[in-house]
């Protein structure tokens, strides 16, 4: 370490506190000026519906909002920043200072299948301390789900080939590595990007570019090199000049390096029809264990449509770290009961004409099937207590889908890190395989299992 | 401070030196153990298309850049990844332990247009300093020229009415402070992200949420509890229970607070008709001073459709941080020249038949405008010397559009900082108005100006 080397509180270096939209801070000021801060307060986050014509959802985020709340307190600078605008008054950055998530959340746990309406996260505490979580717990659950999602669909067309997150380069550079973290839980198995390889203990793979190619004076030094300083089982792209002389060289210089080629990349063209055209060259000259990988833009209809081409593994990048066509998964984060003056509960909800009406009070949820195991609805109950909704999904043979991510300021640890990453995986392999055959279809359509609310709640939201 | 807070150096809480996709350390190692690695090289940074059907495209990221680079250093915790994983070898992380980009980046200033071919970056330095930024240079330039694009779309539909960027929520956490940056340059005035405000100086903005209202116990002491901490020049949302209601509740809250409401926001429902609706009652209130800014869903198309309504600001969410339907510019980065055994330069370029094919040679690029101050084309011009390059501009009487971000491994403090950006979003009005007419629609069509690239190096590029 240098002497001028300036050094900061680790809370600090990433804090999340601002990462908040503006009107959380004025709405809290509002609140505590008129004495309803401290109201306590359920909010849920869910989706009115699945993102156009997506057959189920898949949640991720959940070790990423977990950590995100960990790191929720806000730093001197941020302090100083709030108070030299004057964004918020004296009163509020007193209690900003010392702000700490102090309540309950409940959710479905990472990996999970969700529909329409699915409370994915049910937020309990004071106004003031859930309210300014709103912007933070979208944005996370917004990207992740949407990757996700497009990684499952992409794993579910790719019928057990490996699928690896190859997208750092056409996503924001932070949103890559969350990208590439959504996509394990979607049945990928490794990545490209390494701060994701080291922050979540992702395998990290690679191939190399054409550029590496075009460094050296011939193709033929390329592949040398590559193979002296890698082995001779590394991938070579062989698609920079001429395919067929590629795919010759690289496994010559493979040989020559002792050993026989690990994979060749193909990169462009027509990737069934090259795919084919390389298997039988690669045969011909005995590397019948010499793999092929394809890249370029691809999607879940592309991996499908190489289904019958023989290709060994798939490389991901845009579509994937764009949620293949549904970049946001729509996710919202709405008041569905809060305390009135006398501390009882009451439920709350939005009722303009206008469309994004909400359903008001707390929900538990569960999902019910059949004798053969396979998924028939989403259930959702409107209840007033948490014993009355798991009875009531008890009595429907459900499912219960939400378990303890937070309970009472502290983090359950078992819903982060890097195990909880893997159990998120496997998670949602046995979620995705209870869906009835129609939500594992590619084309759009309805979601794979309706949801059906139920209210067994006495009470009534306020009509304003 | 408490006595366990732990503490990190400032460079390593934001060292950016593992968003990078792993196959650059792993060529890096191949480089170095061929002998290759100090190779002079010249990489460009360009789109092969503009993202379909757009008619320009908006350099953003530029300022993200220089500082992304600074702080692209290995910290000890990253060098021990690296080792302990094996994914590089010893050489290789000695390498990496004292990297620091030596070399000279010219490229767009942020804010001008660019098209098909244009060279957004030329970055100029060994292969092994060059190629590893690769990754990072992508993902800041795809995602943010991708929300400057939209958001300019999106200002000239707002023809002259404030935009405002209120999209964290349905972008990645880290992701919606870039988006925030990239819509300031495409002409938005303001952000809700409060990151994004204290970070680049953009005017923080907000408004209130359902969740305020639903809080208290009736629509007008939430309205009251606003103003009284707010003041009455605050926007309510005004459409939680019935909009008439609202805003006749809205009108006279602010009045008891002693004033004239500040505006009235519209989130839900058939903004054009409530927006008629709403300035004919508060008109007819008296309340002629009170604005209406409207939010729910925009993009330029919703806009554009708003433009006879007597709507004062747009709030733009979803569509504006996912770039509109093109959630990436889809650049690329790729080795265009590279000095041989003996030192000199040689153009290089991908030849496959099966596409992506590349332009071998460094190009200096320029404007054409006519007599009358309108676009005509781009001019990409390939020339072995700067010289030679821009003599060929000056001929052609083209405007250059390169200019240095980095020199020699220091960087240009002009092209990043908050000034930066304001000079980036007056320079993108500028270059925006250059355009021809048609480069102004919305529809989908052809480049508002051609591409014409001229071959005035006496080179060819090696063939494999």
């Amino acid at each position: 370490m240098t002497a001028n080397q300036r050094w900061i509180p680790a809370s600090a270096a990433s804090s999340t506190a601002l990462l908040t939209d503006m009107y959380e801070l004025t709405m809290l000021q509002a609140a505590l000026h008129a004495g309803v801060a401290e109201r306590a307060c359920v909010f849920e986050l869910f989706g009115r519906t699945l993102p156009a014509s997506r057959r189920f959802g898949v949640v991720a985020g959940v070790g990423r909002l977990l950590d995100a709340i960990e790191r929720f307190t806000f730093t001197d600078a941020q302090i100083d920043y709030l108070h030299a605008t004057g964004i918020v008054d004296d009163d509020t950055i007193d209690y900003l200072r010392s702000y700490r998530f102090s309540g309950t959340i409940r959710g479905y746990a990472e990996g999970e299948c969700y529909f329409s309406g699915s409370p994915l996260l049910t937020v309990e505490g004071p106004f003031a301390e859930a309210c300014i979580l709103e912007t933070l717990a979208l944005s996370i659950y917004n990207y992740d789900c949407a990757v996700a999602a497009a990684a499952s669909r992409m794993t579910i067309a790719a019928h057990g080939r490996p699928c690896v997150e190859f997208g750092a380069r056409r996503a924001h550079e932070r949103a890559a590595v969350s990208a590439a973290r959504a996509a394990v839980v979607g049945g990928f198995v490794g990545t490209s990007d390494l701060e994701a390889g080291m922050r979540y203990g992702i395998p990290a793979v690679g191939t190399s570019a054409h550029s590496f190619t075009l460094l050296h004076d011939t193709e033929e030094e390329a592949f040398a090199s590559q193979v002296a300083s890698l082995g001779p089982g590394t991938t070579i792209l062989v698609d920079t000049y001429d395919i067929e002389r590629g795919v010759a060289r690289a496994v010559a210089a493979a040989r020559a390096g002792g050993g026989e080629l690990g994979a060749v990349r193909l990169d462009s063209g027509d990737l069934v029809a090259e795919a084919f055209k390389v298997r039988a060259q690669l045969d011909a000259l005995g590397a019948t264990t010499t793999k092929i990988t394809v890249t370029s833009d691809l999607d879940e209809y592309a991996i499908a449509a190489l289904g019958a081409a023989p290709v060994d593994s798939y490389g991901v990048g845009t579509k994937l770290v764009t949620g293949s066509g549904r970049p946001t998964a729509a996710l919202v984060y709405k008041l569905v009961e809060r305390a009135d003056s006398t501390g009882e509960m009451q439920e709350v909800a939005k009722f303009s004409t206008g469309g994004k009406s909400t359903v008001g009070g707390r929900k538990w949820a569960g999902r019910v099937l059949d004798a053969a195991g396979s998924a028939t609805e989403e259930l959702v109950i409107s209840a007033r207590s948490e014993a009355a909704g798991l009875a009531a999904l008890e009595r429907a043979g459900a499912r219960p889908l939400q378990v303890d991510l937070v309970r009472d300021g502290v983090i359950v640890e078992e819903h982060r890190g890097p195990e909880a990453l893997k159990a998120a995986a496997e998670r949602h392999q046995v979620a995705r395989a209870e869906l009835p055959y129609d939500g594992w279809r590619l084309s759009e359509g309805d979601p794979a299992i309706p949801t059906r609310h139920v209210d067994i709640d006495d009470r009534q939201p306020l009509r304003g």
